[in-house]
Order: structure tokens, then C-alpha cells, then sequence
């Protein structure tokens, strides 16, 4: 049976006005009187009915988390972070899943909306600046992730072309002169900007940049990663890569997987070089060199976004937060084992 | 701006009260009207006050997912599932996370009510029977993955013992002798389980069952398979174990790393069996055999359990499902490679 406001101001001998000004955490209280009514909440177990409060508050007390897919690992780390960060600031996380189509990032963003949650943090993979407009005027939302030129909200990202570049770098550092990438794809920003630093780092090489080392994903689960390097392998026989820069570790993981079982040398015949930081990448045989976002500092920073622009309510001054990204580098590019 | 009950009334050329009935899905309202009604909830976009209309309903309309953590592929793939059923039943999902620890899962527990969700799905894995206590009276739950001897509620599962027996009777029929067993834990009920299966194979077989082949695991990561296995061949130097079944996908990721950074040959040195069927067992170097449970009849199951209870609201009559599982065997095990 769930204890009342009146169950409690009974055992404490005191006003159910009272237990409610303690319950709300109004100042004026008499810390006699707050001692009592303290020991009542205990003994009692009683809990706030949040959502009638929020509700005279004019909030809900949630946020929504719109990700592509829990089951894609990064997501899956990302939305941990996010969670634990969000619910140490008070909130509860809602979750939808979007699969990385625009039209299902279009209907959570429509659907979004002060009756639901008091705000979103939305890792999109598909929309475009104009879409933004279907975000109910007024509602708070950051953007993980995602250029954000054009996009007139909070974002916590991180730098993709220069990330992209440096992994690019890092490969022809090592003397490498054909390298691939695999993930291209014309309907996600996120690779388009990767495509740019990976071209800006070949030019800036003197490297050739040939349209046939760049490999299509149309998504960016491991067995794309598969495919993408099968497709590089039959392709370009005689001609294959000596690298490839992946667009994500799954990517990265699939095509290592591939190029080991046509019988290539990792990184001796062809180095690898994959982007996330995950732990997969740490533990693959042979280990992933891998672009790591600080997912820790991406996941702080867009609560801290979300919870200020829900107190503030105004649609000025947005911020773009660029995290901080390091490369690791290990064995599928070094050839230097670790232990 | 947000459209209200009246700017659509006003469209419609109807009453509120009539717009409130087409809103709220009752049944008599003249055809008429209803087409009126719902070319201008259209036209203005009105979303009606989910959270107010649930109040009303004495329903929030949410249900809380609590996992260890969704950082853990296993959990953020089942996490997916569950919201993507759940979602498709017309519930909003919350998510807490406990990182396996008991506090937080009895605090989850606890805290779970009906003023914040109408029912919660919970995958433990450190609760024992007597903490099903902390379950409000009469609050839906329904237990994820875990032993249902004492707790008396909804469970959805899969038969353990007999996965882990299964897994290492393959081991046997491959010619192993001296298999070992990465990941007991004994705070984990899932753990203990397993372990009674590893040992029930290898008692029917006729083996010894030997203290020194079974590895503790504090948590189940990468790293902790990596340790697991270094202290395996540390001690049992000269005496190594032939094949070693553990007991998830990560784990068994770590032990196959930490194998072949050794100098072993997998499996012709040492097989290597894991548990979850994940993407990345299929993916690794050899590809991991693996215990796959079916993830998609857990979540589906679970959410009709859920669903179910919050329609009835009597605790009666507890359901307790087992999900499928097959043996995935790969090259880890078998040696034989597939394309």
C-alpha cells in the first residue's frame, strides 16, 4: 500500500502542509519540524507523486534520447553515458530508436513535444538543416554528433574532417600510398564529412584521390564492412589498397575480418585503421588502431546543454561544443604488438 | 505554437466535447463529425496531453527497462529489442541502469511505482528471492534472464543449465578433456548457473570436475576475459586447459585474445566457447562458436508479459517463459573455416 501525505503528517504530528513543503523542499520549514517529518518519509517509504508535481510545474521530468540503435555499439555506450549523466542532473531518459532513417528521425522530431518530455538530445544520421524546422517552436533539443552548419540548435560533436584527416595522416605516415575508405554514403553526414578529411589528408600527401578506393556502406554494421572490403578485393586485384580508413570500428572489424580470411597481412599487406574507440577494437586480433571521440566529455556536455536551455526556455546564444578526439593507434596499422 | 482542443474545435466547426471524444477514441460520434474532426487535427497538428490523459486513465503510459548496462552489447542489443516491442504495444520506454550491482537493482526496484511507470521489465544479476520484497504490492514486473525459483513473478528466460551444459558437451565431443570455465561469479545467479551446467556435462561424461579449471570473473568485460585467461595458463602451466567454455561473448573475446597474444594456436591449442550469440562472436579472429539466445521471443514475450499484468492488475497465476536457444558452432571450436 503506497503511503499519503496524510499517512505521513499523521505519524509525524504535524500538517499535511508541512510534509508537503518538506516534500517539495520549500525553505521554511522548522528543523524540528523537518526532522520529524524526515523520520515519517522513512518509516513510511513514501514517494512523491512526480508526475502530478511536474505537471504543476509545467515539466515532466524526462527527456527524450533518440539514437539510431541501442544495438549498435557505440549507441549503446553513447546512450549509457548519457543516462547515467542525465539521471545524476535529476532527469528520467526516455529512448527511441530511429534506425538512422530520415523519416523516422523526421516523425521523432515532430512528435517531440512539451506534453511528452521537457527536451531531447537527438543523435541524428540522416537529416538535413531544413528538417529542423519540424522541431515544435520553442522546444529544447541538442543535436549529437552531426554538422551542424545550417542547424540553428545546441550541439555536442566532435571534429569529423580533421578526425578523419588524422587518421588519413596516420596511414601515409607509415608510407602507405593506396588507401581505401570504406562507409561512404550520400545520405549520411557524418561519412560525407569523414569523405572530406579523408580526400583533404591524400591531397595535402600529393596522393591521388581515385573515386575506386572509396567504398559504399549502406550501413555500418560489420557485415558491411565485409562486403565493402570484398567489393575492394575483387575490384582492384593487382591493384588492391595497402590501408583503408573505416568510417566506424564495425566497418573496421568486418573488413579486418575479411582481408584476414582472403589470406592478407594485417597491417603487412594492408593496414586498418577504424573510428568509435571502442573496446572491441582494443581486444580484436590483430588490435584496431581507431579514432576515439571522448564519448564521456560528448555525453556530459549535452546534458549540461539540455538542462540549461530548459531552464532558460529562449531560443538564443546556441552552442556548439566540439569534444575532444584522440587517435589510438595499435597493431592493425603499427604492426607493433602490445601487451 | 501548440494547437489546443479548442483551435481545433473551432476548425472543425464542432464542440470541444466533440473534438475531446474523437481524441480520447470513444465510440459515439457521428461519422460526420469525426471526419470533421480528424482533417482538422491534421491541419493544426494537435497532439493531445499524453501525460495528462494517462493521469486521468490512472496510467503514466511509460515502462522502466532497468539493465546492468547498455554499454554491454548483449544488454543495449536486448535493450533495442524490448523498446522497439514495447513501442509497437504504444508504450514510452524509460531505461535505468544498474551496473549488475544489488544496491542499485534493489534501489530500482524500490523506487519503481505507480506514480512514475505502469510496469517495469528487469534483468537482475545480483537480486536474490527475498529482494522481490521491495516490489511495490501489486506493481507489474516482469524478470529478465535470471533463475525464477523464489521469485514470484513474470520471468522470461532461457534454460541456462541446459545452454551451458550443451555448450560444453561440444567441447567433449570435439576431444577436449581438460576444458575450464571462464566467469564464475558468485554474487551472478546467471554465473552459478552455468556453472552447474559446465559441470553437469562434464560429470556425464565422466571427467573430473576440477576447482583449478574454473576462472572467477568480477564483471563480465573484454578485460576480465583477458585476466581470466592469463591467470589460467599462469597457474596451470604444463597442465593447460584444451578448451575453455565462458560465460559471455565478451569474456570469451578477452580469453581468445590473451590465448593467441600468448602463443596458443585456437582452437587446435585451445578451443574457445562463448555465450550470448552476438554479431561480434561471428566477426572475431577465428569467428567464436556461441550459445545464442533468441533475443527477439525474449523481448517480444517479455513486453505481451507486461502488458498482460498492467491489463489484469491481480497476482495471480505467474508465467514463466523460456526462450530458444541453438549452439553456434564456429571455428573456435570446430577449426573449420566458413566464408
Amino acid at each position: 500500500m503506497t503511503a499519503t501525505l496524510k499517512d505521513v503528517a499523521e505519524l509525524a504530528g504535524v500538517s499535511v502542509k508541512t510534509v508537503s513543503n518538506v516534500v517539495n523542499g520549500y525553505a521554511f520549514v522548522r528543523a524540528e519540524n523537518r526532522l520529524k517529518v524526515e523520520a515519517a518519509l522513512a518509516q513510511t517509504g513514501y514517494r512523491p507523486n512526480i508526475g502530478a508535481r511536474n505537471l504543476r510545474r509545467g515539466r515532466t521530468g524526462f527527456l527524450a534520447l533518440v539514437v539510431p540503435d541501442l544495438g549498435i555499439p557505440y549507441f549503446g555506450e553513447l546512450a549509457g553515458l548519457v543516462i547515467t549523466a542525465a539521471q545524476s542532473s535529476g532527469w528520467n531518459v526516455l529512448i527511441e530508436q530511429t534506425q538512422g532513417e530520415r523519416d523516422r528521425e523526421l516523425e521523432s522530431l515532430g512528435s517531440l513535444g512539451p506534453h511528452f518530455v521537457d527536451g531531447a538530445i537527438v543523435s541524428p544520421e540522416a537529416l538535413v538543416a531544413e528538417d529542423v524546422g519540424q522541431v515544435p517552436a520553442g522546444f529544447p533539443v541538442v543535436l549529437l554528433g552531426e554538422q551542424t552548419a545550417g542547424f540553428d540548435l545546441d550541439r555536442v560533436g566532435i571534429d569529423n574532417v580533421a578526425a578523419a584527416r588524422a587518421a588519413t595522416q596516420h596511414l601515409i605516415d607509415l608510407g602507405r600510398t593506396r588507401i581505401a575508405m570504406i562507409g561512404d554514403n550520400p545520405r549520411r553526414a557524418t561519412a560525407q564529412l569523414r569523405l572530406q578529411g579523408y580526400r583533404q589528408a591524400l591531397t595535402e600527401a600529393g596522393l591521388p584521390v581515385l573515386d575506386d578506393l572509396v567504398a559504399p556502406a549502406d550501413s555500418f554494421h560489420r557485415r558491411d564492412g565485409v562486403l565493402a572490403m570484398r567489393g575492394l578485393l575483387d575490384r582492384l586485384d593487382g591493384e588492391r589498397p595497402d590501408a583503408v580508413f573505416c568510417c566506424n570500428d564495425l566497418l573496421a572489424v568486418g573488413a579486418l575480418h575479411e582481408a584476414v580470411v582472403s589470406g592478407l597481412r594485417v597491417p603487412e599487406d594492408i593496414a586498418v585503421v577504424g573510428f568509435d574507440g571502442s573496446d572491441e577494437a582494443r581486444y580484436s586480433l590483430p588490435p584496431l588502431s581507431t579514432v576515439a571521440p571522448d564519448k564521456g566529455a560528448i555525453a556530459t556536455s549535452a546534458v549540461r546543454l539540455i538542462s540549461e536551455r530548459v531552464s532558460r526556455r529562449d531560443g538564443a546564444g546556441y552552442e556548439d561544443v566540439q569534444a575532444p578526439f584522440v587517435l589510438e593507434t595499435r597493431q592493425s596499422t603499427t604492426g607493433i604488438t602490445e601487451r
